[in-house]
């Protein structure tokens, strides 16, 4: 994973934009905030589910690299004053307060733009029909109908009362689809048979659950310092979250059960899935 | 004109998400926007563009309804108070006066991510190749060395010193692009030689130039009712214009100028192109 964060790392300072006039700002502002590490977890999920098929790792790592530019940018709006007024990012101020709250929100809206801009690009792909399929997918996972659908009921998550199966659909729509379609972004670029596809597809559920109930426990029980951001927000703002639900114990059984879930759905690819079924081990014992 | 924007409004109707969980709220605010009218004027020229060449129209206004999602979510966030702060939009509540900061935000990305879902789906036209042109192109026009790029300069403008090359520039970035895009997405979905395309190009640099002009001299003149609009905000943030430097006759005669120039360059299409030209001659004597 760390061998996939610096190549991602240099892939993303290839691929952002610099800009010669008073531009320039908000081409710092993206770099700022898509360049300050994080695990990259999503390009390493899309890298290694191309790595079954017959991809360039070239094109699979810049398909993981658009991801991570929507996935950075739902951050910085994320932590605006309107939404959760975050200071704090992975350790170092958030964009907003290391810009401002305006530059912040044009560089998000810029990192979804250029996102798109790359997945249509000629160099990504060869075959339009592909490079298409990405787009659609990507659009339809982070829009109104997925994370931004999710940010949205999460927003108001304090007034409604959700039950596991709410927060469930929460949770699968704010973090849940990204993560699918980076397990899936292989398969489409390796035009895989839809079986094996769906098999990706059921492992990334599985894991995109395990994943955040693994956060929620961490926004519980982490350590503020190590996480690089601030803790204990749910709690704080009277939100349900699967720990405050299930209480940590079963909460931790739960997502140790989902990972061991997601493996099993990639028994079809043996040995070469490994890396995968790791993935999904580490995603649920992370203190990060 | 008119029974464009009828058009436009019904397809917006069918093309924007409905919720049936509490994520309806963006929904909501995203019709509010998107749907509040407005004169349609880039579906308009997307879809007379079109008309030149053997386009279906109801490709052409698809894109051009993609293209008004990308500008009705640029003005939702420019409206937002850490941008411009604007109450009254078109005669209306702006969407976070109606709704709340926080829903206009997501509003705003989820109609940029939507257009580009729309332009990458299959019925949208039936070859990926145009498609993935089309995603491109947009998201090139729309981000950061494009529309996005423009805001953040004139963010800026009060503290530059602009001169009319300057404003030029930032008017281009802000505003030309996705006008230019207008009016060469019909050259796209058309597959027209590059001559004819590079012909609409330079007539969406004149017309995009000249609607500017229009819009500065209306900040200056216009009636705020009518407009529907807070008007004379650049004077009153201390920015230059194309009026407050070259003042309101010469600014006049310049965009009556650009409007000529840019049906000049229609000259090739011969009187298919007569609505484009009448295009240009309104948005010169517009007091909208």
């Amino acid at each position: 994973m760390a061998a996939n964060a610096a190549a991602v790392n240099d892939e993303l300072t290839r691929l952002l934009p610099v800009g010669d006039g008073p531009e320039h700002r908000v081409h710092d502002a993206m770099r700022y905030s898509a360049l300050d590490g994080g695990k990259r977890l999503r390009p390493f999920l899309a890298v290694q589910s191309a790595s079954l098929f017959n991809v360039s790792p070239a094109a699979a790592l810049r398909v993981g690299c658009a991801l991570e530019m929507v996935h950075c940018y739902s951050l910085i709006h994320d932590d605006l004053p309107c939404m959760d007024d975050d200071d704090l990012r992975r350790g170092r101020p958030t964009c907003h307060r290391q810009f401002d709250e305006a530059t912040a929100l044009l560089a998000g809206d810029a990192l979804l733009t250029r996102s798109f801009e790359i997945l249509a690009a000629q160099s990504t792909h060869p075959d339009p029909a592909v490079r298409c399929e990405l787009v659609w997918e990507l659009a339809h996972a982070s829009g109104g109908q997925g994370m931004v659908g999710g940010q949205m009921v999460d927003l108001q998550a304090a007034e409604l009362s959700m039950d596991v199966a709410a927060i469930t659909r929460l949770q699968q729509m704010k973090t849940g689809r990204l993560i699918s379609f980076a397990c899936e972004a292989g398969a489409i670029l390796g035009k895989a048979p839809s079986s094996q596809r769906l098999a990706l597809k059921n492992y990334a559920h599985d894991l995109g659950l395990a994943f955040q109930i693994a956060d929620d426990l961490l926004d519980v029980e982490g350590d503020e310092t190590q996480v690089g951001k601030k803790l204990g927000k749910d709690a704080g703002a009277g939100k349900a979250t699967f720990v405050s639900l299930l209480g940590p114990d079963r909460a931790r059984a739960q997502a140790a059960m989902l990972a061991e879930q997601a493996c099993a759905h990639l028994d079809s690819f043996g040995p070469a899935a490994e890396l995968l079924r790791l993935t999904a081990r580490y995603v649920v014992s992370r203190s990060v």
